[in-house]
């Protein structure tokens, strides 16, 4: 197989029939498949079934003297706020239990900042005129909309394989109208990116003009491996303590791809003195999150070798999921020299680009043989790629059989949308 | 025993010397007893045990179609949308389904008011110059300060044994700047009060200046009689709809005191139209909340049959605390005629009125025997009982024995107190 760019019109022209061929086959077989969100499939579901009756009984509704179904204990259980912290390698005091989603906790965050302000705050970013955020992008759609939604104007950082582009950031900050940026240090949604040391240690030692700049960590894929052992990372809030920011790091974390996305619990993870002052203000909104199912967690996960443990299950089925796509790339689209990507070991996601302007209708394509994708665009805020260019695969949820489907159905949609417009073009 | 009021000055010191010698005794005790929160006790709690264990395997963990352990559907399942309406009367497409906290519910809510606007705001309330909330007082504590956190100005509202004064709330909403009322319409927070038939007609029949006015109806004791059958109650999304004022109300209920307080389930119910509305800005919040907890409540609550045989139970548990409160009052307090109060047959409080000035002392002189009740002013607006008269008494944390010591400590000084005053003042 050549590459496109080397093929002359005529030869554009053979292959495009035969790929529209293939494709048209595809779309015969009535398809309606789903690599649309990082969702875990059956299987994974069902690794953590005894979670389910790990309490049985009053007597193992304990955590210490605490009787978990009673109201209080604002921040959650002693001992669930101990697993994150060994999970995170932070202090039990600086974690914050929540519930199913950490979504929730950051959406809670900003809107803190927005009514009330955080620690540092001089007023309520409601009161400001202009609020920008930063966005290294690609990046995870539900973060850039919960800033939108406050009406922050977000803006675009281009990503490196190494992290968000640190030169662009540390300029950018200098403008006291920044407040905030989202990071999702290990296994980026969606490339699959690991921060490198440096970019962690830059952004650590961030002097925003902002003094209530926000440092979004959104550990989301913390022990999230799908190939090869657990990478260990370094407590980012001791790196920003060291750095002389202990209050600019708030940290997220989860159970939705440990236990159950439906059911799981999260945890915010800042300084004893960010903890202080945001509870203050949480009080008046819960009185705590679910705090059985919190032991119910703590009681299944015990600490953070068991749950690398768990992981490992977790991806021995993921795993092969990741390798029948990247695979696939590998064999039917390298060759081609039509799109490139990363090859993430750990995360939810792979993330391709095609040429410019490609994005939309090879989607499309997808959608008409019956493969939803995440839509285009959903990787940069406002949900609008630039360059067209950006695709987010989820290989997570099909069973392997309709992967292998979808994968088919989109390395052909690529391949016309690319052939499209290479003959549109000449 | 005379009413004091009937006593003269020899024989107020001789009543004050023999009351002071009792208070003295019980003190010497080193008591701990809690009677400040509406805490369920152990032994209620230990009433729902089989619900832990309710859902077993993958195959329990489906709710139709549906597989609860994974993302999605935001408003909640079905069934639990369905059991909610069952128990309020109104339909399951107008449910939305929380966390463990209803009171995060309500905070989101006026939290969205603040940043976005409800429904019909012509602009978020954090953009208006002056917020005025109405607070039927004496009320819940955590209703004022949700309110209060977002800078609104409270303004009182008497209750009578009707509910809160209507004559007054009808006048107050003529001001644009009132955007909205707590009312607890069933066993309120403290009084223990049923607002009778009028005064609900009237509420959904208001008609505010304010367009975007909110009626918070939180039915957090809608099935908690403690005494006698289950009292009916009319659907209060119905009657605004029909009095023409469909999005003016938003219900609220949990399982809080129907299972667990720390892992329940919570509903908001409101019109089809802010359904749509304020689902669009949740889903920037969060993916759902806990659908796992929802189909556990589900199975084990059934229906509002089977969930009033439950409140049975915990009605055998909790009648006889509040029978030995208000039994406690009736013998030592009435013939004395220094306090009134209501005498509920649900819900968690009795509200006791002392003479003006007297509520400060006399949970003083509580905490001094180790008695610890819900502070002075926390039933009304910033914490300020204008008369320092109200006290709201919480039967049902401590066991019997427990209980039994505490109401004597309380009655000891509420006399003491009494006595007091009487004393200085001739």
């Amino acid at each position: 197989m050549k590459p496109y760019r080397e093929l002359n019109h005529e030869e554009l022209k053979k292959e495009y029939a035969a790929v529209r061929a293939e494709y048209d086959a595809l779309k015969a077989q009535g398809l309606a498949l789903d690599m649309s969100r990082g969702k875990p499939g059956k299987a994974q579901l069902d690794l953590v079934s005894d979670m389910l009756t790990v309490l049985q009984s009053p007597e193992d509704c304990r955590d210490g003297k605490m009787d978990v179904r009673n109201y209080g204990e604002l921040a959650g259980i002693p001992s669930a706020r101990a697993l994150f912290a060994d999970i995170l390698g932070c202090r039990p005091e600086e974690c914050f239990i929540g519930g199913s989603a950490s979504l929730q906790l950051m959406y809670d965050l900003i809107a803190k900042a927005y009514t009330h302000g955080l620690l540092h705050s001089e007023q309520p970013w409601c009161r400001l005129e202009k609020v920008r955020w930063l966005c290294p992008a690609p990046g995870y759609d539900r973060h850039f909309r919960v800033t939108e939604t406050f009406g922050f104007e977000l803006i675009t950082v281009p990503m490196t394989p190494e992290g968000p582009d640190m030169d662009c950031v540390e300029e950018l900050v200098k403008d006291p109208a920044v407040k905030g940026i989202w990071c999702v240090p290990k296994y980026s949604n969606p490339d699959g990116i690991i921060y490198s040391e440096e970019t962690v240690r830059r952004l650590a030692s961030l002097k925003p003009a902002a003094p209530d700049f926000a440092l979004m960590w959104d550990n989301a894929y913390c022990v999230h491996e799908f190939f090869g052992e657990f990478v260990p990372f370094d407590d980012i809030l001791t790196l920003c303590r060291e750095a002389g920011n202990p209050d600019m790091v708030y940290e997220f974390a989860s159970t939705s791809k440990i236990t159950f996305p439906g059911a799981g619990i999260s945890v915010m993870a800042a300084s004893e003195a960010n903890q202080k002052y945001l509870q203050k203000l949480i009080g008046c909104q819960i009185i705590s999150y679910d705090k059985v199912n919190q032991l119910r967690h703590v009681r299944y996960l015990k600490d953070k070798a068991h749950t690398l443990e768990l992981m490992k299950k977790h991806a021995a089925i993921l795993g092969p999921k990741f390798a029948a796509v990247l695979d696939a790339l590998e064999a039917e689209i390298a060759p081609l020299g039509i799109a490139h990507w990363q090859k993430p070991k750990g995360g939810y996601f792979v993330s391709l680009f095609t040429m410019p302007g490609l994005a939309t209708r090879t989607l499309a394509l997808c959608k008409e043989a019956g493969v939803t994708m995440t839509g285009p665009g959903a990787t940069y805020p406002y949900g609008k790629d630039p360059e067209d260019s950006n695709i987010r695969i989820a290989p997570s949820l099909p069973p392997a059989d309709e992967l292998a489907a979808a994968t088919k159905v989109f390395c052909k949609a690529l391949r016309l949308a690319t052939l499209e417009q290479m003959l549109a073009d000449k």
